[in-house]
């Protein structure tokens, strides 16, 4: 942590800062520049907590952090990528893992016939909602637990394995019941109580970014998820929210490097919610795996025109069949598979 | 809803809108432009979930909603204003209600002498969190329980009316014995389980806008909680994010008016989390009053620079009373009290 | 200067940097941190263009500023506000100053009438454009030079002094000729080439904030005019582009107390251009002057039905006039006139 | 133009907004819904100027616009890609052009061997700015007229067409007889009086995108120069401003498939100015060509160290050399070249 003096700052609030740092246990080591002086806090294991008592001392101007406030997440403590088995394929390794499925489980029959369809067209795992965040009270919620056994069954049918949505921590235990990866939505990326539950599961969890979420802020929930003793975290690009309208969201493809920079945690994108048309789906599939993306996670609906959530977003199984063989040729572009 | 075409379609195409349409049991309105046509689907109850059956339908261009998605919290259902009693004061009526506190309780006489200082100071109501939402897991997440047993007392002691968080829907009954208000903070504005448990509670529920949400999205959150029965919901304004960085958020004081015109629920501004800073508090809580919020919710701390959460944005008693002074200034000379 | 190392810097990449630091004529300044090396750069007068070399020398994290890059317009340099004269009104003074009339000058008539009612409703200038940006190639651009000679005589019957906005910098005398204060519009807050003709020019410069232009950079414009010469530059908050569509932008109210605090250069804002609509003017025009505003900038049209630009946000006179009183009351409770 | 009325709207409101629609010589087109009230305007040529007609009449709640305000730039008048040739190669044809050189021309010999490099790595034209456009006055602003000489003399050496930046209207003319393509630069997207001179220009003209300017306005701003008589723009995402600070811009690259899809003119990409971070210019690339761009354009610098401008987003020519050969990878995966 540094501290940035006024130009106008005297001596004696200077000593009051150094005073302050040394009460606090840590040392002071001050630079006097032409214009300003700046004194950093050495020693400081906790720069989070410890800010608030000097940003606001006579003189301060203001703090920059030196340390990132993540550290489990970081490339910097763990450089080697993290991979883990994913039923048979392994996330975060060579192969570009393609995750598809409906948006909701709206019925048996649609559901299974959707998971061999995007088995056939090449997908290793099957994404499909139990739970149903939705804006309005209005809109279909989803099917609850009966949802879960009907992916279950569709786990059990195709061998693909299956991921779903936990909307609130109580439901994390009975979740993990039924499917092999749990989903943390982007409304739901600070939602600390079930980022804590999810900690606490012995399953993969799929961390989507908030449509508002930085990136440090996407580390720092992943880092909740870590440091209570899960280490299996996918972090999800899925759309940030800008003024731009022409699409439901702005895909940050910048965020693929940068985080594969940062992390060592495996990086996935959502073209279908960062986008939110289908036409533009497949391209900005192609994209996110040209960037570096360990895989993607599509909405496939058998009949989008009659889904009850998303419909505008989701591919028919053949236009999938179609992005996988697209996004295969640009992962042996890019020297993956 | 209107169904904007190409304006390439064809006739055929255009008569498969009209047919499916019909199959959906609604009407359609056909408008012949020079350019285009435009077809009204009339007697549309949901236009949520209809709206994907048509948006990928051949020669459909866009689709434009014309219903508001809320309907209960919209000012156009019910024209007059939502006021209620908060143990003595009437939200959403006259007089301008000042919510004041620490961010976090840290400890029983913290928290007392906090509530005799905001009383004195012009407050009609006490906020402290005890369980809090944080960024980091390695930050300070609120004393939980014992909190709330700390706020009752200063209840009694003050006779102030509590303001606290509720970050878990199965928090609520619990923290609705120990308080009055009910808070959704803005990371949780759209976590549904909490809007839902919050519809089933008696209490009044103060819900803070996310910091990406729009207008339209809040007033949405506000409808889930109407919907299931609770009608006394506080909205308020917290700043939105932005690529401004020297601010920690955005106040969109025109959240005032806009909200103000398209509903008939109380609003009022959190001037310290939408500053980020001390010195900006006060101008920015006379600016809310000045633009017709019914109420402030201010982060008042005996010893900022020990708090143990935002401190950098918290005031001191004597600076609170200050702007409780100016703010009530401002109050009369827009006829309020 | 700050350098911040990696983690893992060596003991060779930071002599390199010092090295480096050295060859340039700086200081180097090494803090050693428990986890990070920071080395400050003493002597670094021009920030800018030096950061360029550290950025990516092998083991530097990242590079963090130290000085603003304005000089002239901080109020760390000039801490007395600036206030000059505008044709008997004093701009940064403690009246609050009101400049009204049309988007447009559209005809000599329509412009002299609502010159006289915006002067009897209260104000104390005059705002016309002759010149008009327009996104559309379709749209009414401006009546040029013959626009001028209208404005000039409204100022000679009315007596207000005459604000308009200049597209390019070959204008700039031409407009001088006939106005008092020259606006740089939003679109071209970064235009260089004007803003370095204005810096020539002896009129005062009313520079808008572009609508995705930080406060620094806002900042940085002024300094452009500021070290050409012209020291008489009104800043002008005009709201800003966010993910928020109910408004045409989003009034960035913080950054009135901001710039206050950051430049002694006088600060008013535009409801009118912030909001979009005519029903939230008027309350965002009281938020602004509560919040410290030297003025506000608000367009008024005889007939807004059928104005030729902007007319969703354009006030009748009458309700101008509400404003104006309104906007008075606030301007005394919070101790200006 | 549709007018949807307010819910509580009367038939004497509704009279009078048709009464308004007729006089101004268009159609009424009344659609009544369950709830509201739906008016279209038929045969109205020119939305943008009579909507302020009518969004203030009483009754209105709101109006959307159902033709799009460009023409020319449209796919939908003109269906066919528009391909122009750039000095033996044909700019929005098969081939992936890639445009590179330094940021600014800082001196002959440097001009000159970049341009080498560039070409020998692959390049097909060459950047370099005589005039540069800088946030702060104190920085390098561009040799001016020299620079243009040694791009011309550049040109004459590698036989690579030259694409540099006008920054002022007056300019275009002198610029024209030196190079190829003429770029309009970001913070001038708006810049009416600079896009009507490259309307008048016989040059193609390579236009960026203003980084808060949506995609409707760039196609509004490229309408600019063609309804001006000049058909061949280059349209370039180069990053918009968004929340995210860890990159300096946010490639939005979903407007490579939505402005393929709204438009005929060729679309670029600039991963350097987007991303701003050498080490994310490759990825970001790649991903341009894979989700369709018709070509990029790359900061190459021969020592980013000490590069008077943007030295911390350049290339190093062996750097950019391997991101031709990634991007061409691309290019074949996805059918061009």
């Amino acid at each position: 942590m540094m501290i940035i003096m006024n130009i106008s700052s005297t001596p004696k609030q200077i000593e009051a800062v150094v005073a302050r740092i040394e009460v606090n246990g840590f040392k002071a080591h001050i630079s006097q520049g032409d214009e300003r002086t700046v004194i950093g806090v050495v020693g400081n294991h906790n720069p989070i907590s410890t800010r608030e008592q000097f940003v606001r001392l006579p003189g301060v101007d203001r703090i920059v952090a030196i340390s990132r406030p993540y550290k489990i997440a970081s490339r910097e403590f763990i450089p080697q990528n993290t991979t883990f088995p994913l039923d048979g394929v392994q996330m975060g390794g060579d192969q570009v893992i393609m995750i598809a499925g409906p948006c909701a489980v709206e019925d048996r029959v649609q559901l299974l016939e959707t998971a061999i369809a995007v088995k056939e067209a090449g997908a290793q795992a099957l994404r499909g909602g139990a739970y149903k965040p939705r804006s309005s009270p209005y809109s279909f919620q989803g099917l609850g637990e009966e949802g879960l056994e009907i992916l279950a069954e569709a786990r059990e049918k195709t061998g693909l394995p299956v991921v779903t949505e936990a909307m609130a921590p109580e439901l994390v235990p009975l979740i993990a019941e039924y499917v092999d990866v749990i989903q943390i939505g982007a409304r739901n990326m600070q939602n600390f109580a079930l980022l804590h539950a999810a900690g606490e599961s012995q399953h993969p969890i799929l961390l989507k970014r908030g449509n508002a979420a930085s990136i440090e802020e996407l580390l720092m929930a992943a880092e909740y998820i870590l440091s209570h003793g899960n280490r299996r975290v996918i972090l999800c690009e899925r759309g940030i929210r800008t003024f731009e309208t022409s699409t439901r969201n702005t895909t940050d493809i910048n965020a693929v490097p940068v985080l594969k920079s940062l992390t060592h945690l495996p990086v996935i994108v959502d073209p279908s919610h960062s986008t939110g048309k289908w036409e533009y789906v497949t391209p900005v599939a192609r994209a996110a795996v040209a960037a570096g993306a360990d895989g993607l996670i599509v909405e496939v609906h058998l009949n989008p025109e009659q889904a009850l959530s998303d419909g505008g977003q989701s591919l028919k199984p053949e236009r999938f069949a179609e992005l996988v063989r697209q996004s295969r040729a640009i992962a042996r572009a890019v020297g993956r598979c």
